[in-house]
């Protein structure tokens, strides 16, 4: 099962990372949803309502409260971890508590790549420690660590300009300054893989982030099949650039890097939760966010926040009795970190059943103020969808962002034409705490987290409850 | 020298914590200098001729290309430290080869505090690592570790609430939430010594700051004569959060605290350099910055830029033969983390000739975008450095603060009544990079730093050219 979600991961990560040129605005040109306008402008007291529950009614700051209870009593929680597994049997009884008992688990295999001892030493010109995090699935160094002199490349094209002898047997740093995530983020997915081609000891990444106290920034990457495995990680920008400067000054950089790491298989599952429709219960308005986080960090902002906004979707309609003509579906999708596991697993098992998913949503971007949606879908869906935004003007949240795939866990299932959206928030800052020790409830704020559970919980309602469904 | 300036050391901290309210103002009310405007209008192409030199002329970047070669080679410069004295020389190297040469070394003793290992890990209610820098002088843990529960104050108020049986054999956590430097440092500087009274056996401090990555802030402390030393460290506010959290949910904590370090006296030095007055040559202009840094990041900011602007006003007088009526000395000062330890040591051995320091300048929070001056001493003073001040109007830099003790070594020069001055500038971040691995080149801008150096050279050549003395 893991090797075929494996397989199914290869042939799809290469497209994730091509997607979307986005575009934003908030009103769809010639849109004419015709006596839709009226029907979904209907819905604006059942927003009222779930807002004045969300933000200032019982449910205010639930979110938050259940996030720090959470995060503070599991911390991280790994691919493949007894944490994890353990968080999962904490949300199902959590959600238990509230009197939803339609609860599935969906068994997996999931890697699970533990970090051990990881120590850079730069050797030359002077000696200092070099904050690192080993990049998920590295492999280990030999005990002794790899030595060797540093070759800097600031982009892939610098790199493909460099002949084999220029990088034959040293260690290369990619050093791309952060432009956006979907531009950066392959130099951490490939960089291993790239640098391997000529003969590269061990490659190392600068963070992908656009800020940094010294921060080093975990996330997982791809080696290719053909080529060497090299170990690989992350250091910080002030180190990237302290490399760099030598190495424009001509001085010889010289590292030790030692990294200890074990991986093997483990089970783990996907959690899903049913409030089932009252008219048509086969049909599906998914809420989602991922369990699973980093092992640095909390996991309290990737994806604490876009977990618990799923999870409460359902109970609040529930105490609301607000039953939806469809069923709304929160999903925990475990081990995403590792390589979108748990979403290709469950895209797997449901296939024949896909055509019933009428709307898929998933928060893994922050969950800071809510301004909108990113959207997937056709013309005529965005549409639907930019009506129904419209009743979020008051809390500044009805942009409509263009996309052909939102990033994260959906991407592998909207590819196939299901329409979906993925959380636009104020995540300017998000870059700066993704993947470090700094992930923890101390980037979350009480009152934007309620602002995007009263939305989130709101638009999965009305696309579940609305008489027409999401057209493909 | 050391035990003596220990001493004195301890007689002042109160004083210099205890210090200023500051008050903003452009212009000093009801200031007349009579005469004085006109003859400091004049200087008005003086100031044009060497903002012209650095900002756009011979001098641009010179500032920060030289402090980046400087931190990229010492890296952190510790009090004591070889790497420290080796910086120094290369410091003295450096202005030789600018052709001045009129150059003193003052030997005195320094603290050597080394920090070896250190690890704190959470124990209850879970697992935990928890990241973490000793304070300054601190004691060394026993080889196993100091184990106990953790007992939270948000403030000393608190803390003097609790009786000896809630604190005694238990660690202490002072949680105080940062508002200025000023008022949270002292958690730092005495949170050990405080703790101690009531039979702490460990204190931890949240970090001095505002904003954090999981980021430890390094610091000195002071421990009491007259009571127990315990171990002190700080940790993140992420961290002092979460055990902060657990403890007013009832949870107990318990923590695992090993530290070890080693401390000695060694020779240090300060060094003054001198541009010799036309007509007064035993009068002074100190301008001054500290070499010396803690013992994490590089010191680029701390106080890397307060050196290289004040390494760089004679320098550029020089270069541009403006030689002032009385002498501009650019001071180094050593061991300013471990105690103001350079800055005492001078303060003592010039202690017959400090009616001759005119004025004196020091920057140590920063040298981003120049705002103006925090100015100490009269009435009379400030309303003449105000006058001088309105010359920067064009870069925005004529902002006076009227403060009784600008903060750092120079308090303790002019607690005398000698007047003095320390950088004002757009530092709002200054204390997120304060004293952790974060504070390196990637903190400085060079067109700001080159602002601040011709600022910082501009004002101290018109104060040691006019025809008067700053009246104390």
């Amino acid at each position: 099962m893991y090797l075929m979600c494996k397989v199914l991961f290869m042939l799809l990560i290469s497209q994730v990372y091509s997607s979307p040129r986005k575009k934003s605005y908030s009103e769809i040109k010639s849109c004419n949803v015709g006596n839709l306008a009226e029907e979904i402008a209907s819905y604006d007291s059942v927003v009222r309502d779930i807002m004045n529950y969300v933000v200032s009614g019982p449910f205010k700051r639930k979110t938050y409260d259940e996030l720090e209870k959470f995060v503070d009593k599991f911390g991280a929680r790994i691919s493949g971890s007894q944490v994890l597994e353990d968080s999962i049997d904490y949300m199902i009884k959590l959600t238990q508590d509230e009197d939803l008992t339609d609860i599935v688990t969906e068994e997996l295999e999931v890697p699970h790549w533990v970090r051990e001892q990881e120590k850079i030493t730069m050797l030359k010109p002077r000696s200092k420690n070099i904050a690192v995090l080993g990049l998920g699935k590295s492999i280990s160094t030999p005990p002794e660590g790899v030595t060797a002199d540093v070759v800097v490349f600031s982009n892939f094209e610098e790199f493909d300009n460099a002949s084999i002898e220029d990088v034959k047997g040293k260690i290369v740093l990619f050093n791309p300054i952060f432009t956006t995530y979907h531009e950066t983020s392959p130099y951490r997915t490939h960089g291993a893989a790239r640098a391997a081609e000529k003969g590269a000891v061990a490659s190392l990444i600068r963070s992908i982030t656009p800020f940094s106290i010294n921060s080093p920034h975990a996330g997982v990457q791809h080696y290719s099949e053909n080529v060497t495995k090299i170990p690989t990680a992350a250091i910080t920008l002030e180190d990237a650039d302290l490399i760099k400067r030598f190495y424009n000054r001509g001085e010889k950089v010289v590292l030790n890097i030692k990294m200890h790491s074990s991986f093997e298989t483990k089970t783990s599952r996907n959690t899903l939760i049913d409030l089932k429709g009252t008219k048509n219960p086969e049909k599906l308005v998914i809420v989602s966010g991922h369990i699973d986080s980093w092992d640095v960090g909390q996991g309290a902002m990737d994806d604490g926040g876009g977990l618990f906004v799923s999870w409460a979707a359902p109970i609040i309609l529930k105490r609301l009795n607000l039953i939806p003509k469809r069923t709304v579906r929160a999903i925990f999708w475990t081990a995403e970190e590792l390589g979108f596991v748990g979403v290709n697993a469950y895209a797997e098992k449901h296939k024949n059943e896909s055509h019933n998913i009428n709307f898929i949503m998933e928060s893994d971007e922050g969950t800071f103020a809510p301004r909108g949606l990113s959207v997937a879908g056709t013309q005529e869906a965005r549409c639907i969808i930019a009506e129904i935004l419209k009743l979020f003007e008051s809390i500044n949240a009805s942009t409509l962002i263009e996309t052909d795939r939102p990033l994260s866990d959906i991407a592998f299932i909207v590819q196939n034409g299901i329409p979906g959206a993925s959380l636009h928030n104020a995540n300017e800052k998000y870059h700066w705490f993704h993947h470090t020790e700094g992930d923890t409830m101390n980037v979350e704020n009480p009152e934007e987290l309620d602002l995007c559970t009263a939305f989130w919980t709101a638009v999965a309602y009305i696309i579940a409850d609305i008489s027409v469904d999401i057209p493909r």
